[in-house]
């Protein structure tokens, strides 16, 4: 990709010179201009081609602006010669938004992308075909600036994104142009993209560009300093038959004078290309070799197949490298990110370069600042924004550790300091006659990997002795009812053998989702079934219950198991009667995940404690926060340190974590940059708000993602048992062709 | 402070205007020009105060190049006037750093920062005594654009960036010129300043830059667009009497026409300030108010001065804000950041951009991509960093976790599962019966707050009932030797009352620090007291020992307590020798902290498995590592996923981190850009590498950062017991005015 640090430094003259030199080096070229402007009496290929002996020619959209007819497709290309190709054209001499609006022809991101990717696909194909082991190389030349507008508006250098070419940046010869190159280089690496080489015309000897610039990138970037091409004579350009560009005495003196400079940097751009290809296709390797990756059994990666090695990310879809079977022609293909990147993605592709932004100013500005006793912007305004989003009306403070496991090693250590207090136990006095502390839970819960989340949870394969030798199991666990849609029909359905006692029925039908969430069903005989027989199993006990730890609505890990919310409502409230601290662990169900800003909102009780994180940075890096009310905030309280919280870590309330975090909960909450909030701006797809047709305003919940009858249509396929959808989540419980189950 | 986009494009018409505006609106004003070339005939400090009815003058630098005597020093200013200064100055009309080349006269960024901090200040002093209820305001002007070099050659963006003034973009009106704005706005991102506004002058209508820039950056910019000024008539600048400018009736015009748009600048700067300052002054308050801070008794902070408000970090110095006690005229001031950040920091103020470099291009390239089977680039890259460094010679693997309490969460289940395998425990048919497993540590370990980490020390008030309820020491915790200087002698001391038997001597003196790490105290008398003490409480231990836990050379957290190197040294054999895995845990001690990549080297011992965090990322964002060797990494191979090892976290190997570690990794080991290792290009400094006076060549070790001669005198002072130095860490211990004893 040929990018400019401006307009008018010769960025077609640099492609020029390079479409030259790879024709004497018997490398097959496609040149493409995507997006020209000033068309036809500009034409950027008709130059390149003049230069380097090559053809023209004209994808339809800018063949249609040619007085006659455009040349017949062009013949399959000879080895080792240059084509040239406009694929957009407008007349106007200006910057391509501003053309469309003259003249219309709008394109957007996604099509100038789309036909990029068909035109190199094909070019690679061809060459593929023909002369599959001489070299071949792409130059894909911008307009104007990095950051020019591209024909849609958006910045050149974000609608380019997703293809992530290597590049070329031509520098600023001029006074100033120091300034201008390393800004446009600095605008590409903030958007990802790789710049190995940077070639500027020097007009005067008195700047010396090439050298600062050469002080300032050091051996990682290929400088070159071309002396400056004499501008042409004054009058309209001389053109030859057909149109074709004619090359002056002048410029065929500057192409031939900068030989040496072009052949330079072809042979430094194709062993870039060497080295990154031959990075990427011996990464499953290095990584097979080196690595030792969670939850997953090394033994059974034999084949390397399995290993996605990804270039890069734009949006939801991962660039992975695979390599032809048969020829082993190297290629980057889109894949897309069904895990959500183990659920922590929240951002489209469109939203990513902001969180980039906010985390390189966070980075710039403050690094790391230790966080006790010491107060940053980014801490402060995200304390603020978590208390009056998720912790609305029952939070009083934050607590910021490193992930979602830390976070409930505070709740809990949080919780069991409350319970003492509250119920006399650990007084000073008796600190060796403490009885162990319970949790109540819930089973299939899960709260995190390291050892105290781990001991909060039911006994599971994942703490058995081969994983967690330390692991005991301290707590009471319940068999919640869950609930699904079966064959069209949303029913609770009772938990199997241990928990339901006789006089509830083993499954209950409703007449939607919304039924089953609605609190009319407070006071209704299920209800105090819910009611006997939790209480029953809390008094049965045999340690004291101190806290009491839900995955509120959804368990994520578990199996993506939606729990009777009226159950989890009537549990907590047990619990809060008994003074028992409940603890939410909304690290999968914040923030949006199941519609609503939190999953407690829509259970309708507040937590005492709650844990957030994954979506908290919006896919970026690591932190978590622990929110707790202001009673338990004051069980810390005291005349001495030690009735602090003693936990802490090295980067607890790191600024670039939160300073990601702050602007991913402004993304989430704006309804002008999230399209799916239900807002004044999205009324016309009021069809699709979950409160839908009663809402009539903007009740700012997330749109129902997922199309009720498609849901319902998935429902009645004979090999699914069940289905829940709700928020982003949808998950589907098949009918194994053997017998037996799994989710 | 007033930035370009580029050169040529009116900064210093922009700061005349806001000068004009100031004076209209009878706000002080400071405009300083602290680099000037193509001085005196070039001095637009004049061509200010002629806009602007304000008076000149130039600093000594500056006004050494007049022709005539300068002014005398300037009158105390008039209230509500505007005072334009010239700071540096040289003849030759180009960049400063070329015209340093050409005339000489080179000035530091450290000088230039110097004295621009002391020229704001004593501007707003003197207008604090005479004038503290109006308004005022400094304006600095750079040169060119935002990238151009200082006199220095560093970029001006990255000189000034202690100072970090909130910034006036002025923009690019032609064509380019969008790009070039947006570009430069960026460079100024990346370094963590504020820029609210971009001004710019619009040549033709045909472009629209403004328009475009203000769909760009939305709401959160002020854009303000400009006529273009008429240039002035060719020839030399008018000058008046005494060199003033004098403003032609083309510029007179343009300033009177543009008054609107100046005073909406004007008064959104003066807004966008005292946001600023309200922010920072609320900011402690809002702390004490939401934060929960990990190791702090909130308590005990009613008095708000004990806050620290950070506005930025540059270095190691924080810019912290106060206000003055009387006056509360608010200031920001370095302070140096004393506790590294909690043991995070390893980057110069020159080194910091390249970090935020690293994390933005890890940011836009990847975001975060799923671990698990997946490989990308700085995840692998930076395993191999990592085998090749601090696991050279014995690591086969890394397991990335998110902090070193997680880290050391993972190496116990990876030490673990080792014993169990290799001592025939928990095969699938005697679960039930698995003993409870014990970890060999030392007294004063500490390892992290998660439940794990703590159940791997000895009780403590962090671990007691009243934080951690779940606790209990599983482990054999020896008591071990301790090495310090106590007045100016280096001294092993045993243990107090528990650990020493009766044939060692309570203190050993050796001649160096050298002396006491020497491999030749290997069989001595002490070795073999060493020895049969370990061998007697190894068999004595109640429960099967399945990994020896240890922070080599210096336990960090537990207070800076450097430990016999050949104490551990031997219980690490002895663990060996009874095929106990052996940990350490060098989240404090390993990467150059003590002088070495990793203090297993200084101790000759390899671990079995090893943590690393802290400086990992180089004082940026949570990311920790832990290696293990391949028998380790087998004992998790087999058949079954539930083989393999179940843990792991949403951002595991997350690219942002794995990017910054690379970095920090590659800048910490490259004598080129870390001045404190011993290498060819300090040679010139051996005398101060700790292999001197023997080390003739390079050996690629941290140079001594303490003083010997110094760190001997501190011994000496009759309030200190002992000291201890080593790497980066000096520690004293002092003798308590009132008896009794602390750290």
């Amino acid at each position: 990709m040929v990018w400019g640090a401006n307009t008018g430094i010769g960025k077609t003259l640099i492609s020029a010179g390079l479409a030259a030199a790879a024709a004497r080096s018997q490398v097959e070229l496609l040149y493409l201009k995507p997006v020209q402007t000033g068309f036809p009496d500009s034409c950027d290929a008709s130059l390149v081609a003049a230069c380097s002996g090559g053809r023209v020619s004209y994808a339809e959209h800018a063949a249609a602006l040619l007085s006659k007819q455009p040349p017949d497709k062009p013949a399959q290309p000879d080895a080792c010669s240059v084509l040239a190709r406009t694929l957009f054209a407008w007349e106007a001499p200006t910057s391509p938004h501003t053309a469309v609006a003259l003249e219309g022809r709008a394109i957007t991101d996604g099509q100038l992308c789309s036909l990029l990717r068909a035109e190199l696909n094909s070019f690679a194909s061809k060459h593929a075909q023909h002369a599959q082991h001489l070299p071949a190389m792409a130059l894909l030349e911008t307009a104007g600036g990095v950051a020019s507008p591209a024909p849609s508006g958006r910045l050149q250098c974000d609608a380019y994104r997703p293809l992530r070419l290597p590049g070329v940046l031509v520098g600023d010869g001029r006074l100033g142009g120091i300034s201008a190159t390393i800004s446009a280089h600095e605008s590409l690496l903030l958007r990802g993209y790789d710049t190995s080489v940077v070639v500027l015309m020097e007009s005067s000897p008195l700047h010396q560009n090439a050298r600062a610039l050469g002080s300032h990138f050091g051996p990682r970037m290929l400088i070159v300093s071309l002396p400056a091409c004499p501008e042409p004579p004054e009058g309209p350009e001389p053109t030859g038959a057909g149109g074709a560009s004619v090359v002056d005495a002048n410029l065929q003196q500057w192409i031939d004078s900068t030989r040496p400079q072009f052949d330079e940097i072809l042979a430094h751009l194709q062993q870039q290309h060497q080295q990154r290809v031959a990075q990427l296709a011996s990464a499953a390797d290095a990584a097979q070799a080196q690595l030792w990756w969670p939850f997953t059994q090394h033994a059974s990666l034999k084949d390397q197949q399995r290993i996605t090695v990804a270039d890069s990310r734009c949006g939801e879809e991962f660039a992975v490298y695979q390599a032809d079977a048969e020829t082993a022609a190297p290629s980057l293909r889109p894949q897309y990110d069904a895990c959500a990147s183990w659920w922590t993605q929240g951002m489209s592709a469109e939203l990513q370069p902001r969180m980039v932004e906010a985390i390189a100013y966070g980075a710039a500005r403050y690094g790391h600042i230790i966080f006790p006793e010491t107060a940053y912007e980014p801490a402060v305004k995200l304390a603020d924004l978590l208390l009056k989003s998720v912790g609305k009306g029952w939070a009083d403070r934050v607590f910021y550790s490193d992930d979602g496991s830390t976070a409930v090693e505070v709740a809990l250590k949080m919780a069991f300091r409350t319970y003492m207090l509250d119920h006399n136990i650990g007084a000073e006095e008796a600190q060796a006659a403490i009885p162990e502390l319970w949790v109540v839970g819930l089973q299939n819960g899960y709260h995190g990997d390291t050892l105290g989340a781990m001991d909060a949870v039911a006994p599971s394969p994942f703490n058995g002795p081969k994983q967690t030798p330390w692991y005991s199991g301290r707590g009471l666990f319940l068999d919640p009812p869950t609930v699904c849609m079966v064959k069209g029909t949303w029913q609770v359905r009772q938990a199997g053998a241990s928990a339901p006692p006789s006089d509830t029925p083993p499954v209950t039908r409703f007449p939607s989702r919304e039924a089953v969430f609605s609190r009319d069903r407070d006071g209704s005989d299920l209800h105090q079934a819910y009611r006997r027989q939790i209480e029953g199993q809390l008094d049965g006990s045999p340690k004291p219950l101190a806290a009491c730890i839900l995955e509120p609505v959804l368990q994520g890990a578990g199996g993506m198991a939606l729990v009777d919310p009226l159950y989890q409502r009537t549990l907590a409230q047990a619990c809060r009667a008994r003074n028992i601290p409940v603890i939410f662990d909304e690290v999968f169900s914040g923030l949006w995940r199941l519609g609503r800003v939190s999953a407690a909102e829509m259970l309708g009780v507040s937590p005492d404690i709650a844990c957030y994180a994954k979506l908290l940075t919006g896919g970026t890096v690591p932190l978590a926060a622990t929110l707790a009310t202001k009673a338990v905030f004051d069980a810390f309280q005291g005349a001495s340190k030690l009735d602090a919280l003693l936990h802490g870590h090295s980067y607890s309330g790191h600024a670039i974590g939160c300073s990601a975090a702050v602007a991913a909960l402004q993304i989430y909450s704006d309804p002008t940059l999230n399209p799916s909030l239900c807002a004044p701006a999205s009324a016309g797809r009021n069809a699709t708000c979950p409160k839908a047709p009663q809402c009539k305003a903007a009740c700012g919940r997330l749109l129902e993602l997922w199309d009720g009858a498609a849901v319902k249509e998935v429902s009645l396929h004979p090999r699914v048992k069940s289905v829940m959808s709700l928020g982003t989540v949808l998950a589907a419980e098949l009918e194994p062709a053997g017998g037996g189950g799994g989710l």
